[in-house]
């Protein structure tokens, strides 16, 4: 296992960027090892019969084209062309995301998606997987990596031509990173967490709610959302704050959880049997934004998606940023074939602003989502903003429409929309203007 | 040296903050003990006859008077009320800090002021101190210190009832907070690096520029500064970017250190003997801001200066800002007597804001040295201000005044600075219209 050519690319990681990124380097003609701390997914049954799900868009299924998984991927995924929201007073009502039903997001099974990948890129053989294989440390100079095989104590030190750390979040190659003098580092954390809860599918499989639209109950400091699962159940996640009014924190029995749901949610209720079962089982997740540079270490390591830039979810576009990552380091990787720094260096350059960008976005859209979405102002605001961009076509493009049904980089979406605003405003402004000097020659002064 | 009383305080890191809390405590009746990872530096030579300097203000004074250790302290201070330039081209000037000379800032050394802060702290027989005693871990939940003597491997638990991390910006206290969840951190690091050298006292202990001053050289991308020391030295601090135009990188051989300095400093190269061999002897430092929230762990630890929020060093108020820390937090613990965790709250609660301002003034400082400091435009700006200071008094004090000659929380000081400001350009204003307006009387149109 130790000797390896000098082509061989080692990847920590074999999530989803992970086990993507190996499908691109594969395919480019690079040998690639991949080691991944947990075991093997393939074959396994998911816990408890469960899915995580996740929203998959444009970005996303651009690079799962690129590495040819993409018709499987959305062969097994539910098209959401909208939000159904569901007020606490009131009927639930369905606010499209687009002019038309193509411009929806995919709910896809995390896991179905991740065994996706890294059966794609197992079937290459210069593919090789490694798993169970805990990174404990990473010499940076020499690109080392200190392993340690399962519970297994014995550690083994892999030297590697150039490893990309794709390990998430709490990434242990960054860890490593920020040891380092001059490695600049952010971690933010929301005063929200969240929990995932569970509807389980009805008779013969038959989906309980709209089966093609992400939910949500907004309640301003506060919000569920559930996102379709193909067995027909929902994957339902609470997003609430930790400490405070309507907190976790104030949740800390079956009656106190009966109560909250039954007063702010009374229509999911009656679908969800173990919802005190799940709330007291399933862990209270944080919400982190991670933001660090550089990205790379010289020509040997290098970071990708999570590990390099968290967001929070609330853009369903963590995934897809990481995909494109993929896409970018990958073509980059090849352009610059004889200097594999400067790829580092244009990959980072080139994805740097964009995923800042998002980061930022993803926080906006929490307040969105929980604050406004159900406001009746919001709703007008969005009917507006769809009827804009149907008369007008590509000179008004909602913001929302441009980061999750087009590739334009994140920044340069937001540019393009602060633009928009700009001109919808003068137009506006002239047009009560020449209302007023119509009114002035039609109704002479007394 | 397990067992302690309920009133016991434990400090890691014995350095300005550290010691300076020590003297707080004891004074209010606690028992304390510091542990150092440091040799004990008191009855020992300093490294070289050298010293490294900081400048005392107001701020720090004023904490110092609290513990009664100003006095000694400022009788081995070097007072100086403004800056000395030193243009490329022409004489050197001075350029005062205030309106008179009382409106100095001190140059002290930093080993002699810590001596001096531990032999206070150690006069009280409340206060035990540990020297060659690393933290290497602690459980933030039992406040359990794990310490390591001296290059021993032997490692030591000590239970405390309360931490004080006090171990700068490197904090090995801090480091266990990160790996909490929620914790919220950031690290930015200066593309500026910083290196220290050395001027030499001339014949006698004489000094070889002028005494009283913080002396200068702009030179846009980079500059030299240097603070007097008692024995007639001074010590000087070269700060440049790592990479790219005059930077630390292109500086490879004496030979290259030699014409940089011949060329940028040429007034100097001459005072400077052991320029070359220090330049190459002394590591280049790296520039950091801190900032991390929350500052404390339930009742049990805390964080104080540097640990908890380390600025870049153009204001010169890291130390000043760590000693207002110390009397903040000591004031508060003995206002909330009976309840730590409200005490550390509302010590964090009362610095935040503050030292984040801090830190962000701190960086634009540094542009306002480097690249302003030597133009025309802000010799007069600065002439200007100090002017309608001394006319208007406390209705116009300027930036630099608020926070180096007063004890007004940073973000105050900000927010009247620009607040002042605005009454600067509305009364300017105003004074232009009159002008035209006389003008129009005294000279009828034709």
């Amino acid at each position: 296992m130790a000797e390896r050519s000098a082509e061989r690319i080692t990847i920590v990681g074999s999530g989803l960027a992970g086990a993507l990124m190996a499908c691109y380097l594969a395919r480019a003609g690079h040998a690639v090892d991949l080691y991944e701390k947990r075991p093997d997914p393939r074959g396994h049954e998911q816990v408890r019969g469960r899915s995580i799900n996740l929203a998959l868009s444009v970005r996303g299924i651009h690079a799962l084209h690129e590495v040819e998984v993409a018709d499987e991927v959305l062969r097994h995924a539910i098209p959401m062309p909208g939000r159904m929201i569901h007020p606490l007073h009131g009927r639930p009502y369905f606010q499209p995301y687009g002019k038309d039903p193509s411009h929806a997001i995919h709910s896809v099974s995390r896991s179905d998606l991740n065994v996706a990948l890294i059966e794609a890129a197992a079937r290459s053989p210069r593919v090789r997987l490694f798993f169970e294989q805990r990174c404990g440390d990473i010499d940076l100079r020499t690109a080392t990596l200190d392993l340690q095989a399962g519970s297994n104590s014995d550690r083994q030190r892999i030297p590697c031509e150039v490893v990309i750390g794709a390990d998430g979040a709490f990434s242990a190659v960054r860890a490593q990173m920020q040891k380092h003098e001059r490695f600049n580092y952010r971690q933010d954390y929301e005063t929200h967490g969240y929990k995932e809860l569970h509807i389980p599918p009805g008779a013969e499989g038959a989906f309980q709610m709209e089966k093609h639209a992400l939910h949500i109950w907004p309640r301003r400091s506060f919000m569920l959302i559930a996102l379709p699962n193909n067995d027909g159940s929902f994957t339902c996640t609470l997003f609430a704050p930790f400490e405070g009014a309507n907190s976790f924190t104030q949740l800390q029995n079956a009656e106190e959880v009966r109560r909250f749901f039954t007063t702010q949610f009374p229509d999911v209720v009656p679908l969800m049997p173990t919802l005190v079962e799940d709330f007291f089982t399933n862990p209270t997740g944080p919400l982190v934004t991670i933001r660090c540079n550089p990205w790379h270490v010289a020509d040997r390591v290098v970071l990708l998606g999570d590990a390099c830039h968290a967001v929070v979810p609330f853009l369903g576009q963590g995934m897809n940023a990481a995909f494109e990552d993929c896409s970018i380091l990958a073509r980059l990787l090849q352009e610059h074939s004889t200097d594999r720094e400067a790829a580092f260096r244009a990959y980072e350059q080139a994805r740097k602003e964009h995923v800042d960008t998002l980061a930022d976005l993803a926080i906006l859209n929490f307040l969105e989502m929980r604050d406004h979405v159900g406001s009746r102002w919001f709703v007008l605001k969005k009917k507006a903003e769809i009827l804009l961009h149907r008369v007008l076509g590509s000179w008004y493009v909602p913001l929302y429409t441009l980061i999750s049904f087009t590739r334009t980089p994140y920044a340069d979406a937001l540019r393009q929309a602060q633009h928009q605003q700009r001109r919808v405003r003068l137009v506006l402004g002239l047009g009560l203007l020449l209302l007023v000097v119509l009114l002035r020659m039609l109704v002479p002064w007394t």
